[in-house]
């Protein structure tokens, strides 16, 4: 049995665009801040360094002082004080003077610049400089790894660890990330009397975490129209993720309650897998809708629901890491359908082997256990020969 | 000043091998093993799918009655009961009966095959068939995707969201994972007085979380070789990561308790950045010593720690990811030194562009905040030419 007629991806895409999806947001310490998304642009409130300092061992000097300073004809300053990161040097440098200076002591006043331990001789109270040293030479300027109002990180990027570096070293504690509970709902009467393993609710479930997104597993209901209303009912997330049920079958009681009570997007996807994908309003909360096998489930969330939230909220998903590469044996595609081939990528070759996963049936989890990567083949391609240079992107593992 | 003597990464890992680390392992539930690392080849206990199902909605028969079927000619089935994923049929078929099945049930006993709905007309309880049936036809078998004792985790390798699919589908409940605490210690006075801002310690735990490791935040100690032996006989953690005052100078106060105390495998390195690093062995515990910089200390535990760490365990650390692209602009080395250089890569040209980010002191945070990958730049290199093909391996975020 089919569906009436189907969309392609981009149609529901562009279909997804006009609801207007509302984001919250909250506050997280920067320490727990990696794997979020932000949900403002972070702008550095502050300098870094907040002072310059100095980058090597030595005499924090006046370089002009310098110009002709040689072995021969060394230059002298008087010792006048000690700077280190522990501790600065409190007073003003006069012309003649030098602080002795460590890495990352603080450039004192009247300094400019630092010449490093080995060019140098010490004397009593003075130190013999033996070259010439020019202005801010060995210094780290205020500043001059990050600007007071450098954009940290962007609205919609992802928190990574190096990230929180930079939060602590200019002072900011805590930062606003997006805020939104995704639930996951599973139907089928064989998973309610336990003939079938729910397998695919955990696997969202850890998949969209590993993306930086909080789902609640909230378990399964029967193949019934009012179990699934009441369940949609009463639990208070902003976005439901559902599967099983989705074919255009009167047996699929989920598809049947959703046609007739919500408003429709999209139903029926010319994709494989994942081609009983749908995407309603109920209630004003969306309601995606995806098959049960997990290989088609995972397909779905990867290819239709991260790009529609995407859209929705800004999020950007991830770099593009995609692959070139040589396909080790030819792949047939039907005309009008967009398939997601999975595959193995043979890293030792160069280019590198992208080799197809051989798939016997529907939904078999050793092509997502095993696969490096996806191969789409797009509605209007028929296909690609042995050897031909395809483009993958990479699974994110 | 300098070290005596610097090792290259190479003699640093090869050094490392003969110290025999045993990490222990734990027990945790498959819903929760997601990103830990296996401490056991998983075979699979059973086959999956446990039984041979049908593929799609139709009747389930005896293919070689079948042969000469066609819309003019059909054959006839007596249609003796149901199977679905719910409920199966119980049942022998026997010659010349048909069970009426769904997609994902079993196949009963005596049947071979399935043919589809569309292909087939119902009388009363009389099935006509209009199409020729092969054996196997439309039938998942037992065991086609997962057979029993298939490997589905290699020791050493990382979990991902789909192995969960597996371990739960084959009856799998519980897994052996690797287990072994590190602990991260920072010294210096001048994070303890509160001059220096401690950002590499919280980096460094959740660049160690983001790949799979559990990491103790275990504070700072003063620069006093007591603190710092009370500090790392005090706690019980396997391995420690200890942060600052590795250089060779009098200063280095970890560097001289370490040279006296304990066992030495390597310090001092022919990288950049990162050459103070080392290795020591303290009671029997390792102890890596790594600059207090965050973007030097965060290399290392890359390009030194990880490595070492999958050297004595056996984990294997990720897929390499790499790139190949072309060069914005050349890129200089020292010769004798192995150069990580933090690059961009804008991927909307093709090949990928390879823009190496200016560093303009040491440590620079923005380098690797805003960084997509390392190009790697080895001791025998003088550096690149704009416009040269290069390899980078890409940041795992």
């Amino acid at each position: 049995m089919e569906f009436k007629s189907y969309s392609s991806l981009s149609e529901a895409l562009i279909a997804s665009k006009k609801f207007p999806f509302n984001p919250r947001k909250r506050k997280v310490n920067v320490l727990n801040s990696v794997g979020y998304y932000s949900y403002e642009d972070i702008l550095s409130p502050d300098d870094f360094p907040r002072y310059s300092k100095s980058a090597v061992d030595g005499y924090a000097i006046q370089s002009r002082n310098t110009i002709s300073s040689s072995r021969i004809n060394p230059s002298f300053f008087r010792v006048v004080g000690e700077s280190s990161p522990e501790k600065d040097f409190e007073g003003i440098v006069k012309e003649g003077e030098a602080v002795k200076i460590y890495t990352g002591g603080k450039l004192p006043e009247g300094t400019d610049s630092v010449v490093m331990m080995e060019d140098t001789e010490i004397l009593l109270d003075n130190v013999r400089i033996f070259v010439p040293v020019r202005k801010f030479q060995n210094v780290s300027l205020k500043g001059e790894d990050i600007e007071r109002g450098y954009v940290l990180v962007r609205k919609g990027k992802r928190i990574t660890p190096p990230h929180i570096v930079a939060f602590l070293e200019v002072g900011i504690k805590n930062i606003e990330v997006y805020d939104f509970r995704i639930g996951i709902i599973s139907t089928g009467n064989e998973i309610v009397n336990g003939k079938v393993i729910n397998s695919t609710q955990p696997l969202l479930k850890e998949y969209l975490k590993w993306n930086g997104f909080e789902a609640d597993s909230l378990g399964t209901v029967g193949d019934d129209e009012d179990e699934i209303r009441k369940k949609i009912e009463q639990e208070n997330n902003d976005i439901f993720i559902i599967t099983g049920g989705t074919g255009p079958s009167d047996r699929d009681v989920l598809s049947n309650f959703l046609e007739n009570n919500a408003t429709k997007i999209f139903h029926g996807l010319k994709i494989r897998p994942a081609r009983t994908s749908g995407l309603f309003i109920y209630g004003n909360k969306p309601i995606f809708v995806f098959s049960g096998l997990p290989v088609a489930a995972l397909i779905a969330v990867e290819n239709i629901f991260l790009p529609i939230i995407s859209q929705w909220t800004g999020i950007e998903l991830n770099k593009k890491n995609y692959v070139e590469g040589q396909l080790s044996r030819s792949i047939v595609n039907t005309l009008g359908f967009r398939s997601f081939v999975r595959v193995k990528i043979d890293w030792s070759n160069n280019p590198p082997r992208i080799i197809p996963i051989r798939v016997t049936g529907s939904g078999v989890i050793y092509s997502i256990i095993d696969a490096d990567g996806i191969l789409e083949v797009d509605e209007n391609n028929e296909g690609f020969q042995e050897g031909d240079t395809v483009k993958v992107h990479l699974l994110r593992w």
